[in-house]
């Protein structure tokens, strides 16, 4: 196990009415700006015990932030808070609005273009307080201290940290994921599963425990998947799916082991040049991965192999293999498509993703930082 | 699942040489009590490490805090705390120690006797702050908010939880551990799997990831144990031992499921009365609650028997004695002594405890609260 630090301050309110503790958890005197984006909380009746529980605050709204939060979007609502003298922010709704919410909290106080805190880097010296309301399980984001924006102007999307912008709270009622729709949800258990994968299918950490972690919320998610996406999805598995995608990105089972991202990192610019869902550029990208980087992640592949799939007959290639592909399986048991073709992405998104990581100083990923723009070109011919 | 709110603020600085980091993290210009026990950390060199890391600091020292703290020397130190007007404690060592230094937190502004926060339950409004370096894979206290103190006028053996009471950081550095007598890492591992199974060894929760969590956490003690008892002890094998012993009770596993604590409630009678080290108090008590109590826990232990020790064949009966023995014979791998009769304890002491869990207005125990004085006898007597 690596040295680490960790302090995750969030506190969780989780099950079903909770929404009305936000009385409550909002700090007394605030003045609120609630962020949601396309609608759907007006439909599920979320909006409703949202404001039921926000009386006697002054609330300033905020629509319509965008599936991958577009930067143009927030700086709108940057300019709505700090006109309004907003002092804290609640986010209702799934990774994107509360990513969204976050950068809004960092920027809002920001001296300097913004835009920097996630191009450049720029150090986040403070942000104002932000709760949320989850409607949507699948980043992980109401529990941890990461976000990423999409600027579209730009076509890119890039992600910023900063221990600012925990939420103070994050309110997790599994009643309210009744009504998503099975594309959602399917979403949120790939993202889910994938976010594991990123910090668990690496070189070996010398860490059983951190392994057993992440191998416990795998399996989890494997095994809710059918129920999670039948027509009559029940409370026992919404709240188990709802606290798997939490604990599966609240930096727990990443802590003193290497972490990948590469799949993130590639993944993060099919949905900048074309759209695609982030969960479906993971299920897409993360087979690809698996076998550009086999060697390197053998004893691990091999391990996933037999704990999680109970593959344990043949050569180590063939044990690899099966994995694999029963990990795209899985993906595409709910009906995830996994291919580029079938995105109608071709040879021109992948010279244009391979220049884009070949151009001077781009970063190179992965766990030991050897996955540079060839290797990811491999990754994605893969994928055709 | 059941609803439950959860919030855990302690910072864990995890790893070789994290004592230095004292310096930036004990908050600037404090008067510091440093509290410790028996004397090991001069021995282990860790004294010196935390003088060194709190050099341009004013230090107080109190020694001498007992294995089950009791409740006389701590008041001795609540009175040289508030006597030399002191702003933060440093507790250094292990469960005991920082037990004991979270009840001088609390007690040193308590209005009123502070023995009432421990036979009375009385509120804890404020607490000084402390911090902890932990010497002693055990107890999880170092990322916990309970505390458990014995009074030894009494022969009582109490415990209380306040939020106040979270260290603000905690120091775990795996090699402060090499040094430990056998004797205390045997301790801390039946510790920390007994507090896995009082999260885990219920009624069903409809919480397959929380079981699953607990079961990565036995399953790897279980694995650990080997090596962490021979003769040289490694790096990596105490570096896991101690993040499954803090994963043990930080409280994650807990969280929406049903806790039991029975184990721990009739353990601390037989230290209260005694003084048998804590550890071995639940591997007494354990066999024998899982026996008496295995109608209730039916679906749970016989899940455990397949997942922990492998155990699928024969009727369930069957399958569920075969679990309990291997749980018994894993405590007696360690060195533990298991059975009273071993501890020179026999009816005198099983009848003390009858009448102290049959007096008027007594607590019943289990995750149903029916685990009367009646049960408790009869537990008590498969231990003989």
């Amino acid at each position: 196990m690596k040295n680490f630090i960790y302090q995750n301050p969030v506190k969780i309110l989780f099950g079903k009415g909770q929404i009305a503790r936000l009385q409550a958890e909002v700090p007394k005197g605030s003045k609120v700006m609630m962020t949601y984006g396309g609608g759907s909380i007006f439909k599920n009746g979320v909006y409703n015990q949202v404001t039921e529980a926000l009386k006697g605050f002054q609330v300033v709204e905020f629509g319509g932030i965008e599936p991958n939060p577009q930067y143009e979007t927030l700086m709108q609502a940057v300019l709505v808070a700090r006109e309004q003298r907003v002092d804290f922010l609640l986010a209702v709704g799934g990774g994107s609005v509360i990513d969204g919410t976050k950068f809004i909290a960092a920027a809002i106080p920001f001296e300097g273009e913004p835009w920097d805190i996630l191009a450049k880097g720029a150090r986040v010296r403070s942000a104002v307080k932000l709760g949320a309301v989850l409607t949507l399980p699948a980043t992980g984001s109401e529990m941890n201290s990461n976000a990423v924006v999409t600027n579209a102007t730009l076509h890119r999307k890039l992600a910023f940290a900063s221990p600012f912008v925990y939420p103070v709270f994050s309110v997790l009622d599994p009643e309210v994921t009744y009504s998503l729709p099975k594309r959602q949800v399917a979403n949120g258990l790939v993202d889910s599963f994938v976010h594991v994968m990123e910090q668990y299918m690496t070189i070996p950490g010398d860490a059983p425990l951190n392994d057993r972690l992440s191998e416990s919320i795998l399996k989890t998610l494997i095994e809710l998947t059918p129920v999670a996406l039948s027509d009559s999805p029940d409370y026992e598995n919404r709240a188990n799916l709802m606290w798997s995608s939490t604990m599966a990105l609240n930096g727990l089972i990443g802590l003193g082991v290497p972490n990948d991202w590469a799949t993130h990192g590639i993944g993060h610019e099919l949905t900048a040049l074309h759209g695609i869902d982030h969960a479906v550029t993971l299920a897409i990208v993360l087979p690809g991965l698996l076998r550009v980087m086999k060697d390197q992640k053998r004893v691990k592949l091999l391990q996933y192999g037999e704990r999680i799939w109970g593959v344990s007959e043949g050569s180590e290639e063939e044990r690899i293999e099966k994995s694999i592909q029963l990990t795209e399986d899985f993906f595409r048991s709910t009906g995830i498509l996994t291919r580029l073709s079938e995105h109608n992405v071709g040879m021109d998104t992948i010279n244009e993703i391979f220049n884009r990581f070949n151009a001077p100083g781009a970063r190179r990923l992965g766990e030991l930082g050897n996955i540079d723009a060839e290797k990811i070109k491999q990754i994605l011919l893969t994928r055709l």
